[in-house]
């Protein structure tokens, strides 16, 4: 059985920003995303630059990498000044690639 | 101190089929796994073929590569058609090798 | 648009362990990381051995591989034995290392 190469892409954001960014992975291509209810701890994109802890979500979308590319450029122009998103992406390999 | 690779396979599925591939992972071999609630957002295997939302889970197990390629085979042949799940291998590294 | 190397350390671990978890990160220069309530099933640290189902949290931290390799040594030397936690890494890739 083979498998095929594709890209995890996950976001961290705050709730408010959660409809947004599922309407831009469907945009650019995204056939599917798990929303996890998180924690996040971090430095916040907040004013006073205090460390935060506040309801997020995680987003994690499997795509192909041409998407992944597309989808961290515009987090990046659209979201990551305003919200301090976190995302990253990984390397994983699913069966079945047209299910991408 | 040295690290060993091992795969880390994630599961993205309906409740209703959670303790099936729970039973599954432990038939072949996986020593734990994790369990989130999460929302899955994608194509679903849904009749109507409409975009679903429903509570799904995600299972997470790290694996010795054998037993994540002897996995990857039984859920493709028992869930894929039938379920609609969602899953992906990724390389992870561990401390403690006999763990997995 | 770049891509930039980080680890993606992963932490399974009963409640109880949280907070000291928490301290170790930001002690060893974790910037963030996000909290999740899990399911854990599988040899537990118990003292009867048998196979337990309790509520953990999964812990994720994107942090610089230098600072994941501390993280892996402190966690060893403190946690492994007594708690029976998991800890794992994975390579990810980032868009903004100072961030990490």
């Amino acid at each position: 059985m083979s498998t095929h190469p594709m890209k995890l892409l996950t976001i961290i954001a705050e709730a408010l920003v959660r409809e947004r960014i599922e309407k831009l992975l469907a945009e650019e291509g995204a056939k599917g995303f798990t929303v996890f209810n998180v924690e996040g701890h971090g430095e916040g994109g907040r004013r006073t630059g205090e460390i935060g802890e506040y309801a997020n979500v995680q987003i994690e979308a499997v795509v192909k990498p041409e998407v992944a590319a597309r989808l961290l450029d515009r987090l990046q122009e659209s979201y990551f000044d305003k919200y301090g998103i976190i995302v990253y992406e990984t390397d994983v390999r699913v069966l079945r690639p047209h299910k991408f």
